[in-house]
Order: C-alpha cells, then structure tokens, then sequence
C-alpha cells in the first residue's frame, strides 16, 4: 500500500465537519445503508450490538419530530443560563431546529439500556458512521435533543432503548467552516497525568 | 476518485477486530499521533473537546495500572452472576488482564465531566481513533476497568475527569476470529420503530 493510501483517515476526519443547514436534495438510499454497515462493524460491551437505528424519511414524520424536538428546546432556551446563551446566540442556535425537516433523512440513534456500556459502545459506533458518511460526501449533524426522554415519546420505542442523538444527513447547504481544534498536545499527556 | 477509494471505510470497520493478546514488538510512536490527530477531530458537544488521552509506555507504569484494575477485577469477578460468569468463562476471560503490562502502550482515556455530553463525545472520538489504528495496521482493545473511578486513582487525575477506557494498543498475537456482528436490518429500521 503506498503511504497515500495509509492515511487517508486523517484527510477524512479532518475535512468531516458539522452542518447545520441541509439542502433538500435526495441522498442514494444504498449510500447511507453503505454507512451503517460500516457502524454496525463497531466493537461494543460483550459484543452486545446495543445500537437501533430508526431511519426517516417520510415528511410528515420528519415534521412530527421537528416540532416534538422544538418544544423541548423551547423550554430548554427559556431556562438557559446566561453564558450558554450568550454562546448560543454567537453560535446562532436557537429551539428552530429546520434541519429535522430539510434534510433528506432523519437517523435517531438508540441504545439498549440493558447492555453493558450501551451508550458508550453506540457512540463509538456513530464515531464508525460519521466517518463512512464524509466518505460518502455526506454531511451530518449529531444533534442531541433536549430533554431526549421527552422527545423519545416520538418515536414509540419500547422504555429499554435510551435516545442518544437524531442525525440529520444529507448534503450541506452551511458554508460556516470546521469549529477549530486544539492542537493534540493540549489532549495528550506522556506517562502521567499533565507530562508531556 | 474511484469506487475502490470511496469504500474504504467498509473495509476497515470490517476488518478491525479486538485484540486481548499482544506482541511486546514496540511500534511506531508517530503513527499513535497520528491516530490520535484523528481521534481529536471528531465533533463534540459544543465543541468542548472533553477527551484527554494517557499514552503510557514506561513498564513501571504499566505494571502499576495492570496490578490496579487485577485488584479491582478480582472483586467484580467474584460478585458476578452466574449468566455472565459462563459468558466470561466461554471467552477465556478473567481477572487477570496480562495486556496491560504487554502491549507496548497503553491508552488511558478519560473525559472532563464538567462539559456537556463529555462521555458521548469521548466515545465517538475513540470511534474514529479505532479506525485509524486499523489503517495503521495496529491492534487494540477498548477495556473498560471494573471499578473504574477506583482504578483511576492510579492516574491522579483531577475529579473532573472520568475514566472511560483503557486502551493496549500494538501488534496483535490474537489468532481469535472476529466476534460476528449481526445483519444489518437487525438494528435497523424504516420511519417507525420495529418496521422494515
């Protein structure tokens, strides 16, 4: 393999950034099963495969979730503190969350609170899914809803399975670019904790 | 770019298996960067970049930290339940947890509690650190200590940061076939829970 080929994982994390605003456009449906066969390879607590994915794409039910999601955040912003709102107002984040009903595909991601390390393993699993869909040229958003067991009602999902996150997928429409990272040194400690 | 290009991920998510027994061959330490620098580009909860990552390679150390969870597990595998104990005993797992002190590094992963979503976005970066440990051919396992915030002791870490994982990482002596995952539409569904 030459050494292209060795590092293209860098080139895609790198270029992978968050979108916030979707154009309509459909997506091919077998790209984004492409994307969860590659999650699914994920490992997880005793191989447990904790992780269910609800696919949506039919509007109305997009629209459904939209406005569940809408009214929590609203009772989410009117509580906010002030430095997290000042942070949201910079951020311009609002409770109108259009994506829910602008992007092509809606994916709600579940853990089954059952397994061990549920949540932690199906997180793993989307880091495998964020991946597969830059590769895929598609964006994503990994939104994770406020008060998520009130918006889970949504959903009609037996009490076992936790909402984790609702992904919006589709093509980007947001020209804002990557949120900036710190350099890995400021993550990275060498044999104990704060060496370097 | 080509079809083969475009589908690389599928092929490493496939490929990429746990690993529980490990060469003592060093490896590269650039190429752990690397799959760090991966690994800190995943999106995270208001991009707060929670994760903070031990990279031990000293044997005193190791030996410390596999001497610290072999306690700890001692006490879990004696208390657990008759199910998981023959699951354990099926795998060939017990207390004893010798990669620790074997894999040339070790990983300790850790996440800043005080920042929103700190566990789910740790989880999601060591997604993408997984992957990129494949494409550099090195192996891993994602242990989670029984007992982890007794086990954190070891790192003196702040009470801030929880301890999520600890990661061996080097050059497999694991001859064990991967762990089957199931099929897709087992953990998927289309715009309503259960459905097809």
């Amino acid at each position: 393999m030459t050494k292209r080929e060795r590092e293209q994982l860098l080139e895609l994390a790198t270029r992978r950034k968050t979108s916030r605003i979707f154009l309509k456009t459909p997506i091919n449906l077998n790209d984004v099963y492409y994307c969860l066969k590659v999650a699914i390879q994920a490992p997880s607590g005793a191989n447990k495969q904790p992780w269910r994915f609800l696919l949506i794409d039919e509007p109305a039910e997009k629209d459904k979730i939209r406005s569940a999601c809408e009214q929590q955040e609203k009772r989410f912003h009117e509580k906010v503190k002030r430095n997290l709102k000042r942070w949201f107002t910079a951020k311009g984040i609002d409770y109108k969350k259009p994506f829910l009903s602008e992007a092509p595909f809606l994916l709600a991601v579940f853990s089954d609170q059952r397994m061990p390390y549920a949540t932690e393993s199906t997180w793993l699993s989307i880091g495998y899914l964020l991946l597969a869909l830059e590769e895929k040229s598609i964006s994503s958003l990994t939104y994770t809803p406020s008060y998520a067991q009130e918006v889970k009602k949504v959903f009609e999902a037996p009490k076992e399975y936790k909402l984790e996150a609702i992904l919006p997928i589709g093509l980007s429409n947001d020209r804002k670019p990557k949120e900036k990272r710190r350099p890995l040194k400021h993550s990275l400690y060498r044999n104990s904790w704060g060496a370097h």
